[in-house]
Order: C-alpha cells, then sequence, then structure tokens
C-alpha cells in the first residue's frame, strides 16, 4: 500500500484579506514540508475567509482570488515548497451568470472551489457540486454548482476531493467516490460550530468513510467570522470508522500523520470524473513514522465557552480593536460578558463602567467591584441620576417611558466613552432577554457586538457556575461574584424591581422559547407540550413583537442550532390569524 | 372562440393574517360575481401575504393555510358564490422534508401554491416551479418546488396557471404552455417594485405572450411589507402583445375585461400537465361587453412618492400605530419624510419635534416652523442644550464623542415620547448616508421606519421639487420650504458645519456610491470611470467600515435594484486586501 503523509491545517482566515491569508497558507505550507508532507490541504474558502456573501457577486472580488491562487501557487515555488502538492479552498470566477437547475440567481457568477498547486501552477480544480441554502447558509444564492468529481494521483494513491455540503448529500460527487476506487476522500470544509454539532459531524464522517471505503480527511477552518463561529475540530477517520487523527477545537493547528492509503485500481474512469497525476515530493518516503494527535473534546460547557470567547477575540481583532468597553451592572450577564472579555483579549483590554442610578440596589455597585477585582479589568463610576433626570423633568416621562432613560443614559455614556477612546462597545443581552423584548432599544441594546446573544438565562447561569469552578479546580480567583449569580435578577429600572414581576419564571420561559424559537413549534404545539395557555400566548406575542428590536440589535455568535440573525428570518409586520 | 369575463384582484394582505386575507378576497370575489365574472384570480401568497419568510418552516402555519383554503372554498360557496371559479395564491405543506435538484435546505416542508376553488371545495392546484434565491428572495431556502404545469378547461377555453419567477424562465412550465396549446396564461405574482421595473415586467408579459401564443393575465399583489412595496400593475396582454388592461400602481382594483379566448383544441396532453375541467358559472355569456381599465403610468417621479408613501402607510396599519413621530431639523431630508408621512396617514397623525442645540442655525428653527405650518402636522420644540450639556461635563467629552450626544439625546427624546404615547418614530436618514455612515448610531439612525433609507440625497432633492411642484399644480401649499431645499446641508453638530467639510460634493458621491453599491464594481472599475483614486477609496472605506451600523438600522422601502437589508448581504467583518 502507498504510504501517504498527510498535513492538514486548520487555518483562521479573515473574510476579504486574500494576500494575508496566502501567506499565512504558505507558512503553514512550509512547516508542512518540513514535516515532510506528501500532501498538504487547507479548508474551504480559506484563501477568502468564510462566509463571503455578496461578495461573490462582485466580478472584481473574483478576478482577484483567482489571481491570489495563480500567485501563491507561484509564491510557493519560489518558497521552494513548489514539490509540496497543496489543495486550497477559495472563490473563483467571474463566470458567465447562467441558470442552474429549477431556478438561481441571474447574478450568480462565483463558484466555491478547490485548487491544488504544484510546481508553481495550478495543476487541478474542483467545484462544490452541492451549495447549501438553509439556516445561515446562502450558497444557492451565490454559487454556480461544479458537477465533476475530482481524484488526484499521488504516489500509487488516488486521492478524491470533495468541499464540505458534499459529504453530507447523497448522490452528486460522493457518489462517484466508490464507483472510481479511491483510497483516500480529502473533505475540505467551512463547518461553523454549534452545540451538539460534533455528535452529528463525527459520526457522518465515520458514516461516509464506511460507505465509500474510503479512508476520510475532514479539514475546517477555525475562528469567528461576524455571527458565527468555526470550530476545527479536523479529523482523520479510516474505512472502518475509527478515529486515526483529531484537531483541538477552537485553535489553529496542523495535523500531520502518516496514511497507509489502497493503491489506485485500475477501474476505469466513471462519468463525471476528472483524475490527474500529481509529481510525488521527495522527501516524503524516507522519513519515520508519525504519532498523530488525537485531541479530546472538552466537555459541552467548556466547548460553549471556547465558542464564546474566540468569536468575541476575533471580531475585535479582525476589526481592529485594541479594547472593548461595558457596562456592569453587578447582574449574571455583564459579568459572564466581562469574564469572557477577558478570557477573549485579556483583562487590561477590557473596561468596565458601573452606571449606578437611584433605584440600584446597594449590590449592584458592590457585586460590580467585586467583579472588577476578581478579574483586574479596568473600572469606573458613571452614576447617572443627574443625567437622567433633566431629561425626564423637560420632558414629563413616567412610568416605561422613564425606565427607559436610565437605559439610554447608560448607552450614550459607554457610546461617549467608545468614541473617545476607540474601544468595542459590548452589549451583555441574553438570547432569554433578546426573545422577548425584555430590553431597551438604543439603551442596554446599544454596543457592537453581544457575546452572549445566544445563550439563553439559565444556559448564562450555568456557564458562569461552570467558570467559576474551572478558575477554582485551576487555583484561580473564580471571576463571577457568587451573589451575581445567585441573586433574583433585576433590571432595576424601578424600585424593588425584579424580572419575575413581568415575566413567568425563566426555567417555564426558556422552556417555552426553545420550542417556539428553536423547534419552530406552533402556538398549539407548545400548550400540548404542557404549559399554560395563558402563559404561551403571553411569550409567543412578546416574541413576536420584538422581532423590529432584534433586527437592529448587534451580532453575537451563535451556539445553538437556532440563532437570531440570519440562521431564523421573519416578518416583522405579521399579525398571526387568532384561533 | 369562447368569450370568458376575467376578474383580476389586485389585494393588499397581510402577512400571517389568514383570517382577514381570506375575508378580504371573498369580498373582492363577491364583487366580481356581481360584476358576471367566469374566473376570478389574486395574487400569489394573496391568503398569507408575502415573503412570509421563515414562516413556511413552521409545521403549524402551514397546516392553518392549507385548512384556510378549504375554509375560504366552503365560505365561497356558503356566500352564494359557490359557481365562480377563485384561484388563490397560498403557502402550503406541511409536506415531508426532501431534497430537490442540486442541494436544499432539509427544513423545506412547503410549497408556494395556487388552488383553485369551486363549488365549495379545493378543484385544483399548481406549485410554483422556478423558486427566485437572489436579490430580496430567498425562495429556494423554504420551497419545494412543483413539476406540473396546471391547465384549467372553462367554458370550451384552455387557461394555462403559473406563478410569478414561472414566467421569468424559459424551461419548466412555460415550456408547456404551448405544448399544451392553452388560450390564456394566467400568471399570480408577488413582485415588488422597483425604480424602472415596469419597464423590464411589461416587456416580459408581451414578449411571453407572443411565444407562448396566448393571452397573459398577469395579476400582482399591492402594498407595503416590511422593506418591500407591491406595486399592483396587474395587466393583460394578448398574444400580439398589445395591452387589453391594466390596473393602477399602488391601489388595490379589480380589473374586470372579456378576452375572446382561442376554443381548447384536442392536442393530446404533454407530459408534466395537468388538465382540470371546471363548470362554467351561469350568469357569463348574458352580461354585456365591459370596456376594461387601462392606467396609464404615472412619472418616475411620481411612482417613487407613490412607493415611499405606500411603503410607510402600510408599516403604520399593519402594525398598529396610530400616528408617528419625528425630528425636524429644518433640513430636507426631514422635511422629505414629514411630507412622505402626511401623504401616508394624514398630518393630524404626524407629530414634528424641533431638537435645537446651541449649534443649531435660525433657519433650522424657522425652516421647520414652515414645514410644520405648510403641513400642519403636530409641532413642538425641545431644547436639548439643557440634556446635552451635564454629559459633555461628566464624561469630560469633547469632539465626535460630543458631537454624538447631541445626536443620541434627540434620539432619547424622540424614543420618549414614542414610549408616553406609543408613536412609531421615524429616522430620516437618507441612502448617501447610510452608505457612508454618516449619521450617529443610536442618535438620528434610531427609530422604527427609515421612509427614505433607499433614497440617495441627490433623489431626496428631486423628489422634494416634484411634491412641490405637484402640490403647485392642485393649487395647494407645497409642503417643502424652498430653503429647506436650497441651502447647503448640514448635520449642525458643531459651529459652521456643512456636509462637503466632510463629504465630496453629492455628485460625485452618489455617483461612485451607485457604482460600488448598486452595480457592485470593485475600486478599479469604479476609478475607471474617471473618479478621482484617492475620493474612491475614500468612499469605498467609509462604505465598509459602516456594515455594522447599517445592521442595526431600521427598515424602509426598497425602489432601487440594490437597498441595503436583505437585498445585499456583506459581510461586517472584513479586510479588503489592499492594492
Amino acid at each position: 500500500m502507498p504510504r501517504l503523509r498527510l498535513a492538514l491545517a486548520q487555518t483562521n482566515p479573515v473574510v476579504g484579506d486574500l494576500a494575508g491569508n496566502s501567506q499565512h497558507i504558505l507558512e503553514a505550507a512550509r512547516e508542512a514540508a518540513a514535516q515532510g508532507a506528501d500532501l498538504f490541504a487547507v479548508g474551504e474558502m480559506a484563501l477568502s475567509g468564510y462566509p463571503i456573501e455578496d461578495l461573490a457577486s462582485r466580478p472584481s472580488f473574483l478576478a482577484e482570488s483567482h489571481a491570489a491562487v495563480e500567485k501563491l501557487a507561484k509564491d510557493l515555488a519560489a518558497a521552494g515548497l513548489g514539490e509540496l502538492p497543496v489543495v486550497v479552498g477559495h472563490p473563483d470566477g467571474p463566470y458567465e451568470p447562467r441558470l442552474i437547475g429549477t431556478s438561481n440567481a441571474p447574478s450568480a457568477i462565483a463558484q466555491n472551489r478547490a485548487s491544488v498547486l504544484q510546481h508553481g501552477e495550478v495543476k487541478a480544480r474542483y467545484a462544490k457540486h452541492h451549495l447549501p441554502n438553509y439556516s445561515v447558509f446562502d450558497e444557492y444564492r451565490i454559487f454556480i454548482p461544479g458537477d465533476e468529481l475530482l481524484v488526484l494521483r499521488i504516489k500509487g494513491a488516488d486521492v478524491a476531493l470533495i468541499i464540505c455540503e458534499d459529504l453530507w448529500r447523497d448522490g452528486g460527487p460522493l457518489a462517484r467516490v466508490l464507483q472510481a476506487d479511491a483510497g483516500l476522500l480529502l473533505v475540505i470544509n467551512a463547518s461553523p460550530f454549534e452545540r451538539d454539532k460534533n455528535d452529528v459531524r463525527l459520526p457522518l464522517v465515520t458514516r461516509r468513510a464506511v460507505e465509500t471505503d474510503t479512508i476520510v480527511a475532514y479539514v475546517n477552518i477555525v475562528g469567528g467570522q461576524d455571527d458565527l463561529v468555526f470550530d476545527g475540530d479536523s479529523v482523520v477517520v479510516d474505512s472502518t470508522g475509527a478515529i486515526l487523527a483529531r484537531a483541538p477545537q477552537f485553535e489553529e493547528h496542523l495535523l500531520v500523520l502518516d496514511l497507509d492509503v489502497a493503491a489506485a485500481s485500475d477501474v476505469g474512469l466513471p462519468e463525471n470524473v476528472a483524475r490527474v497525476e500529481l509529481d510525488a515530493s521527495d522527501d516524503g518516503v524516507s522519513t519515520p513514522a508519525l504519532q498523530p494527535d488525537i485531541a479530546v473534546l472538552p466537555d459541552d460547557r467548556q466547548q460553549l465557552w471556547n465558542a464564546l470567547v474566540l468569536g468575541l477575540r476575533d471580531y475585535v481583532g479582525k476589526n481592529g480593536f485594541r479594547s472593548v468597553i461595558l457596562g456592569l451592572s453587578g447582574g449574571i450577564d455583564s459579568a459572564v460578558c466581562a469574564a469572557i472579555a477577558a478570557d477573549a483579549i485579556g483583562a487590561d483590554r477590557v473596561w468596565g463602567v458601573s452606571m449606578p442610578s437611584k433605584y440600584s440596589s446597594g449590590h449592584s455597585r458592590s457585586d460590580a467591584d467585586d467583579l472588577a477585582e476578581n478579574i483586574g479589568l479596568h473600572y469606573s463610576v458613571e452614576a447617572i441620576a443627574d443625567l437622567v433626570s433633566p431629561i425626564e423633568t423637560q420632558l414629563e416621562l413616567t412610568g416605561t417611558a422613564a425606565e427607559n432613560v436610565q437605559a439610554r443614559i447608560r448607552g450614550i455614556i459607554l457610546m461617549g466613552l467608545s468614541n473617545l477612546d476607540g474601544h468595542l462597545v459590548l452589549t451583555t443581552g441574553n438570547k432569554t432577554e433578546l426573545s422577548v423584548g425584555y430590553s431597551t432599544i438604543y439603551g442596554d441594546s446599544a454596543g457592537g457586538f453581544a457575546p452572549i446573544k445566544d445563550v439563553p438565562k439559565l444556559l448564562v447561569w450555568e456557564l458562569a457556575r461552570w467558570r467559576n469552578e474551572y478558575a477554582a479546580g485551576r487555583g484561580e480567583t473564580p471571576p463571577i461574584p457568587a451573589n451575581s449569580i445567585d441573586k433574583p435578577p433585576s433590571a432595576e429600572l424601578r424600585p424593588d424591581q425584579t424580572d419575575q414581576d413581568t415575566l413567568p419564571p425563566y426555567e417555564v420561559l426558556d422552556a417555552i422559547l426553545d420550542a417556539y424559537i428553536t423547534n419552530a413549534l406552533g402556538r398549539e404545539d407548545v400548550i400540548a407540550m404542557g404549559f399554560d395557555e395563558e402563559t404561551v400566548d403571553f411569550v409567543t406575542t412578546l416574541v413576536d413583537r420584538s422581532e423590529w428590536k432584534r433586527r437592529q440589535g448587534a451580532i453575537g455568535p451563535k451556539i445553538s442550532g437556532m440563532a437570531f440573525g440570519r440562521d431564523r428570518r421573519l416578518p416583522i409586520t405579521y399579525r398571526p390569524t387568532t384561533p
């Protein structure tokens, strides 16, 4: 059996930065070559970042991308890496707009491609066949599908190459892998994290390995891009389903391992399969066998925490912010956001502001003080009473109108300090709040990034407890004050207010929201689960009426199967027929 | 030749309101029957409103919709309208999720359908074949395509039935219309307005009539739904391309006319065509021939104005607001928004607030006074100096940070008055401002609806002049003060500021934005048009960097070929490779 030394790099690209991403890929290829790799691959769209959205409909961007691939091939050769076959994902075009399948954008002029570079040239190309157009994906909008499987013959072994969704769907190129009798199936991916997705992805890879009788090598990108977090978790599985290698989640990593791949057979080439012969690099054979990495996934809560941390870190870093600022109310949400921020970029880049009002309790201030001290972030106090009262008085505001002024003055303070010093403002609302509109628009919702917008309230508490235990287990100071976790939550916009004055208990609320939002159940179905009819109507009506606020909300990392934003697209103007 | 009396109703549905929309369709059917119609049709999704977005993935909503169609059939019969064949567009399902074409959402469980109701029953069904998935459309995300053309045989004539995009694409059901030798092609549509779209739509209808050798009857819905405005403009064209009837734009209308349709031929039924025989109603023959309406389109600027007016009116009405409130700066943008609002819902439902600062010029106040008087809206003045200075002082804000406080205090005032009295807050930014981020987020951008967000600055002036001339031509008071049109635009956040301190002249700016945004040209292409390189870089960088603000912006009516929002989907995190 031919032995191939395979190198998979899970890189963290920046959308649009063709030159920077290319350079990064080149450096990873250099390391792979130094380790004697015979074949090197990075993830889907690793050259451009993912998702590129409607950049795919700009002819100029596609032309630049096309040129960047050719330049990368030349740069690799110039760096003495020309012998190493390099598989890189990128958008390509512009192609003539064309109609596809039953319908398509007249403007689709791009393909989602993998190119194979060697000796300074693009030796082979593959275009993604199955275009996901559900959940957060809009690929049928922007890409023209390919229709041909690519097989690379290298060192006497056949390596079939496909992209991401192609692995998930029966038919298309996957069906031809078995016909072509390939020994290795290389899949390049840009597959975003969501909770429990590993429980679907790994079994899929395993099943496909068995079905196609190949070793499957699955390489994913890593990093935060707006509201998505790519988790890496690249993996290699043999044709019995055994894991041969696995890269760690949420960090860049070069996975290198030796594979004994079935020798290329003499089977005729099936229809819609192209085969390209690559030269073998010289130095792959003589090196000693490698012991591959097999990373172990951390527990569920740590995975979620890591996703939130990476989502924030990359939003800050890729957009060039030096620091973040957030309001510290003494409550659990802002405490968790502060802890995430400190883990993401270091406490010395985090500014916390306590903004007590006349309704703020003593513990609001003291819990915020404790948090700031535990974490070691920059901390200041700006009382709002003297800023609020002139507005209340001049406009004669009362009730909710007056309460909202407090939240909006806090928004003005944070935005003002951001305007002075360039901080990114974090808004600390959780998913439960966003669901029912329990926030003041242009007030506490003001900010450029919402670290916990996809985290329901009960999970916020769970993550806070986990983070404190994690710190304690490492002999570190638990960041989140116990009192912020244990006290009843309150917006503190009027005397003695608590969330449960207005809302059902969070155990009930989060369960109804999960049914109505995540599972897209209707009112009757939710009631049939055993919830009180009046409560269900109250909650679902709040959800429907808050859509306009959510539309104007900051982005934040998706960690659930149904996040607000591009994942769940609903009209603002919506009048449900009453039963 | 059989003579058919055809009735097309362009109705204005509310998304989700199955019961209300059904009742409305029934009333239109009653009027059609009273006029002796043989066949009655409403637009695509007239039963549910359009677009329903991810409501299509809720099984409960689809089941309710399915039931509503059957109920409408029964209600029509109960109202004595059972003989009249009624064609109605609606979503249907839930169907088993299935894979379609090259890829599809695992969650697509709906079809976009037309049902034909008679004698209390659903006699025939058609499912849309071509699913638009470009521009503002996401239909491939949510619908399962149909694959069969429907032909209705009525009074000895064959009427082929298709839905919207099916008319735009070659192949599919349209290809079978000629094979089936139909005499009339009925197309139900939900086709949103954009500038000059009539110049594409009418020639398309005409071309298809000639190609298929049929009379084409095209019925569209009408009304505003979030950021879309459906313009109606239903039309009937004979097989030579001559217009037989045309309904007015932007209003509900029942178009009734007599058609001499070719007799059904004995041609065998082609594959993938279903034919259903309908009973003829009794009273169609004896009535005298009708003189159909042929509406004439108003000029371009009036069409745009009408679109903006209807977009705002329906957002207000369908969401149950009694009134709107907006800041009046004395400038052109707020003046035009106030005039649109008064035209949409009447000046007695419009509240204007002048919010002068210490930097406001005398004319800011007097121009706002004049506007309020011209229009006759509710008017008040709230000086902001005493509200701004405590914040500036406490936070020691200077420069842009201080300027933004003025805008944000104005936002707080409008939101506070809205919270007190339930007004919808209008935000008055134009497309040019939104493009380059020339606005204060949570300040002047605060609001639930943005009437001119898709109107570039030069067009704002043009529409203002047009609206004044239109008033003058009718002997009415021109609403917009001449001084608001003629003076140099300024944000007035610092002494003697004008827009052109910071921005290129609007003639240049709007032209660059049109190239970069509407036409999706790259930097090099825009420079090649003859613009100064430095200016192009300045403008395109501003556009890219403002994406985060636009994402948090209010919705407003799309009138261009490329509106912000669902029409143009770009990443926030984006680092263009520098040349």
